[in-house]
């Protein structure tokens, strides 16, 4: 089956969109189901809407319409909150199955939220954890007997570089770690396998790789055998085992439920369950082929055209997630006249021009034109315009 | 200017909703607005919204549309999350606060995710903390020297019996104590005045009385000479200083900006933005007098006509929220009855029909309607029809 599909897409003309790996377009399908939960659901069921729009089970078939993207068995995703949620989540479960170690490891790329949320946490806590950051590649050697959990994003949000989540949760668990994987710039952008690998925590969000929409809820799996195991930190009534009981004890859910916290968000969780769609047919295999032939005819151009600009991301496929990111000292003006001229990508300080590389709307053309007009920037520096230079607040 | 404003809302023709207290109905302004946030800001602008359209400041704009309806300052409430979350963010912020004292206290009728974030955080925390659960009327007595937290909600849930936030929240100050109020059923529903009374924090979800749709972002208020001494345990990156700094060291934003976590679910958020116009020019102290009113014939009226209801909710006014209560034996199978006439009010067991008084889209010949109809399901019996005594799974 076609893997691209920009037909599916709301994408504005002559728009070339590569920022995917931070907001995911607009799949068409979406406005439409949108306006019939705001009228057609909460209009005219009011609050009837639980019981007969299905709301109430929503994060368990939008976890269900997640858990084959990343290898994980139906009925161990649910869905809610965000991705710093689920962090506290994870990690505050994974420190109490450890209780005699104290150490939080990660890598100097992870994602600020992973890490404040981490330090967050310790201090709450106030048991003496400590968070060591080392670098990416040093992760591995790291990992000892005294490692309570290693909490790694698989796809660095900066360069794209990808750690080998088998391998890494192999030598957590040769260690005695729980691992805790943040799937966010991997679901939907690579195949994953997170029963494969036996990592005890995945999580992520939805509005990147997954176009669920700005805002979109996160996602946990827990493994199943693990699931009943965990006393939620964050036992809220809808992870409770029968939360219309108004029982004034917390009782939690069977398996990965209890991970419910408060009331769903139902329209942004209409958004990305009609969202899922999209995947319909897709097999992640070939969609991986896609990405790395579109990522690979990218760093090609761009090499042969814009000497000023340096590979950030793996020459190395396997070593890559689905973005391309170089290095350029005036890359935030350079992006901002990119994007003027309607190629989208991002930013990331210091000097990181960031592309999501997303087959289901980006073929070649899109790409030898993003590349054609990155080498017009660059040869005519128009990044030394003042008009782009201006920093703005969010990039 | 005229409380009753039946037009702004859209409403089943014939149906009478007495469940605002639940899930208000839908604002008219509400889709066009989300129509739009969807297609015309997500689909043209992609991930240029989180600027172009203000997405990023959200929390903050529609916290201070909260504010007034609340007695806060402009500046002191931000949203996201669930209740659930703010509670728990606040209870551990009123713990560090308190670090030489153990007890949480709290009442029987609290609503049972507070308790259950309350059980979740003292089972995380290890630190011997309890959690007490008095009578209501015992609160007063119960607050002494060695209670770290009072962590009450206002109105209770089943009987909508009213504390005194001004007086438990002086006999807390006087003890020692941090107050938290949950403001579920307040927000919107009776005059609050958090600043008046000087309680440290107060939260609420907005798909009540504020009619922010199913899974509207919950609000926090911090007392703003608080707010920048909180080391907030959910250290997510949109509370940091300068989110877009991307330092891997957390450092809170200023003010109550530090209780933003991840990032804001721009749909559900323009929803409720648009949702608190309805509020344009209603004085509380007005809407609170038609409340009074509306509540008053309803008692009245049920009282004379349906001796089988025995009232659950105060008798004197001052002591009820804005949602009137009677038990009766059959009560569930009674409210199936009344929702199948076009009556909707909601269940709680054991026991309690709950009627939510709405004087923004209720006026007395709602009132007159909803009690003959109830009148009728009383006298001949319609409760005690098997299609209305099936149990549902939410209620």
């Amino acid at each position: 089956m076609e893997i691209c599909r920009k037909h599916l897409f709301e994408l504005p003309d002559g728009l070339i969109y590569m920022d995917g790996n931070s907001l995911g377009p607009l799949p068409r399908a979406v406005p439409e189901a949108v306006a019939h939960v705001v009228r057609g659901e909460w209009g005219a069921h009011l609050i009837g809407g639980w019981n007969a729009d299905g709301w109430m089970d929503q994060p368990r078939h939008v976890g269900d319409l997640i858990a084959p993207l990343i290898g994980a068995p139906a009925g161990s995703v649910t869905m809610g909150d965000t991705l710093s949620i689920k962090v506290h989540q994870a990690l505050s479960a994974a420190l109490e199955m450890r209780p005699d170690r104290r150490l939080i490891l990660s890598d100097e790329g992870n994602f600020p939220t992973d890490l404040y949320m981490a330090q967050g946490l310790i201090r709450q806590l106030g048991k003496g954890h400590e968070l060591r950051l080392v670098p990416p590649d040093a992760v591995e050697a790291a990992i000892d007997e005294t490692v309570a959990a290693v909490m790694l994003t698989q796809v660095d949000y900066r360069t794209g570089r990808m750690h080998d989540m088998a391998r890494l949760t192999r030598a957590a668990q040769a260690a005695g770690a729980v691992t805790i994987w943040d799937l966010a710039h991997s679901a939907g952008a690579v195949p994953v396998d997170v029963a494969g690998c036996g990592a005890e925590f995945a999580i992520g969000c939805t509005y990147k790789y997954l176009n669920g929409g700005p805002g979109a809820p996160a996602f946990i799996h827990v493994r199943p055998d693990l699931a009943d195991t965990i006393r939620p930190a964050l036992a809220g009534w809808l992870g409770h085992a029968a939360p219309f009981d108004f029982d004034p004890a917390y009782r939690p859910a069977p398996g990965v439920a209890r991970m419910r916290v408060g009331t769903p968000p139902v329209l942004q969780m209409t958004a990305l369950q009609v969202a899922m769609a999209v995947w319909d047919g897709v097999e992640m295999g070939a969609l991986r082929d896609r990405s790395v032939a579109l990522s690979e005819r990218f760093i090609a151009g761009v090499e042969a055209t814009c000497p000023g600009l340096t590979l950030a991301s793996p020459r190395e496929a396997a070593q890559r997630g689905s973005q391309v990111s170089f290095r350029f000292e005036h890359g935030y003006a350079a992006m901002q006249a990119l994007i003027a001229r309607g190629v989208v990508g991002d930013f990331r300080a210091p000097d990181i021009m960031r592309f999501g590389i997303t087959p289901l709307y980006l073929d070649e053309s899109d790409v030898d034109r993003a590349i054609a007009v990155l080498a017009d920037v660059m040869e005519r520096r128009l990044w030394d315009d003042p008009v782009h230079r201006r920093r703005q607040a969010v990039t």
